[in-house]
């Protein structure tokens, strides 16, 4: 992995992949008692990062590898952007979702055209599951996080940090990246280190799932004890990959580790204030910049937003309890 | 009024107003029955289109009048816009605001800096009491949208739509615009008549408010009987304006009058496809490309989703009412 990678990725994602707005707002700057810039990735194809990785790794295969198919494990948002970038390859897509996935992250990856397999996530390894697949059927199975050209992909978000940040005059930061297996944090954070230095990675997880936080701080990967149970579904892996985590080790400052119901809070806040729909996952970085700032350095921090692809019943219900916060 | 004052405005604005991006999600083409691409100004600073137009109109004072301070009458948009503006500019703001404008409207003015005078819509005149105080205070009225440098403001908007549009191979096409008094319309017009004579403007208003489609339809100034009862807020106004009125008659296509239960329609696919908050008003362009499809021409379509300032109840009664449409 390096930033040539990154590079060619962004070449091949130009003009399918949308660069997203750095938005900011009076009022979140004065309840972080910091400027806060928050990169919306919620407003990529697909509603979330994932549809760069997606298309960095498909259109990286060979002819005879799109005509079979491609296939994916996911808990939604993968599977939306692999569903999307291989229809517009027009290559068949195969995606393993767990069966307690958001109804409407399934419901999308069945309308952008996916034949998708649902699993028992409590007692069924979808990696198992899909690299099954991919034998029996001769598909190209693309991992979600631990896979060069996916982290490829998702590194163009922190070549576009880069930029946007130094338009806004800010080339000393923390980023606060939400962080599944890695391959957002550890993308981004090798597009920092080449091209904007000051800038350093750091990931945000839940109570619980500190999977990548715990691992930062032993050295070594660690693991979840849960698999499960969480309102922040996008970013609940088992443990950091075996690619994402010496990137991570290398170059990601402290892990921030937050309540859910901060992200919550937070959905709600980008909704009044950003005008932007986020899932409490999505959240979780924005959660930390407003409501952990005692453990951030700076005078400005930079947040991804990573996704907004959010059953209606949890939005409402942040809505109902924190509206009065607005 | 020319291009000239547009790309005046657009080099004012460079770095300071937000270059939006234009959206657009498979689902919303599969509901419209052509590709729809969404402006989307709820992403702008402020929250709505009117920071341009504000921008544009303080960045032009003199040293004096700044000094002094300024004036506007708004039912909220303006007015957030306004102040925003002018306390970047360091220069003191009073709003005009009607006192059935969203609570949210009237809050988020207050904070940032501007003195709010609450005025009853039904039975006094905004105009008259915003030129009232301008005259008594020596404050600079910035009316708006019946204002050069207003006008001019709002139509960097259309100078973007136009570049946005070619990258997406789009050269002829209904433009739709979510309709007032006519500044963001007009401005948008005539930005698109020098730099992509192909689009062509149309302005979209709630039933009962169709004062400008009845004005292109009559050649002349037509009024609404009704100045309150939209939830539509944003875009209830008397009547066009003496400026915005001669340059939409001379580039503007017929209007597309919309139920106001469409707009709330199309503030629930806004938030599940595409992840933005719109306000009814700022949906109301939306919901003519989604769901009058019968009076619009192409293959594809541009609208406007000029604010996301909506009351939290608003927003929740249309997640109730059609969030299973989803």
């Amino acid at each position: 992995m390096n930033i040539d990678m990154i590079e060619q990725a962004a070449k091949r994602l130009k003009g399918h992949a949308r660069k997203t707005p750095l938005l900011s707002s009076p009022f979140l700057d004065d309840i972080a008692g910091r400027r806060v810039f928050v990169k919306a990735e919620c407003l990529q194809h697909t509603g979330s990062f994932k549809f760069r990785g997606a298309w960095s790794a498909i259109s990286m295969l060979t002819d005879n590898a799109l005509k079979t198919g491609v296939i994916a494990f996911s808990s939604g948002n993968h599977a939306q952007g692999i569903a999307l970038a291989a229809r517009l390859h027009k290559t068949p897509a195969t995606i393993v979702m767990p069966n307690d996935a958001p109804q409407l992250k399934i419901d999308n990856t069945c309308a952008l055209g996916a034949k998708v397999v649902l699993y028992d996530r409590t007692n069924e390894d979808r990696q198992a599951i899909g690299e099954k697949l991919a034998a029996e059927r001769g598909l190209t199975l693309i991992k979600p996080f631990d896979e060069p050209q996916v982290i490829a992909g998702q590194g163009t978000c922190g070549l576009e940090i880069a930029e946007q940040a130094a338009e806004e005059g800010i080339d000393t930061a923390d980023v606060l990246v939400c962080c599944g297996g890695g391959g957002f944090t550890s993308g981004i954070a090798l597009a920092l280190e080449a091209v904007a230095p000051g800038l350093r990675v750091r990931p945000v997880e839940p109570v619980n799932f500190d999977d990548v936080t715990r691992s930062l701080v032993s050295g070594q990967i660690e693991h979840n004890t849960q698999t499960s149970g969480s309102l922040c579904d996008a970013i609940i892996t088992q443990q950091p990959g075996d690619l994402t985590f010496p990137i991570m080790h290398r170059l990601c400052g402290p892990g921030i580790i937050v309540d859910e119901r901060d992200c919550l809070r937070a959905m709600v806040q980008a909704y009044a204030r950003l005008k932007i729909v986020l899932e409490p996952g999505g959240a979780i970085a924005l959660a930390a910049a407003l409501y952990y700032g005692d453990q951030i350095e700076g005078e400005a921090v930079i947040v991804t937003a990573s996704g907004g692809n959010v059953d209606r019943s949890v939005f409402q219900h942040a809505l109902e309890t924190y509206g009065d916060q607005i």
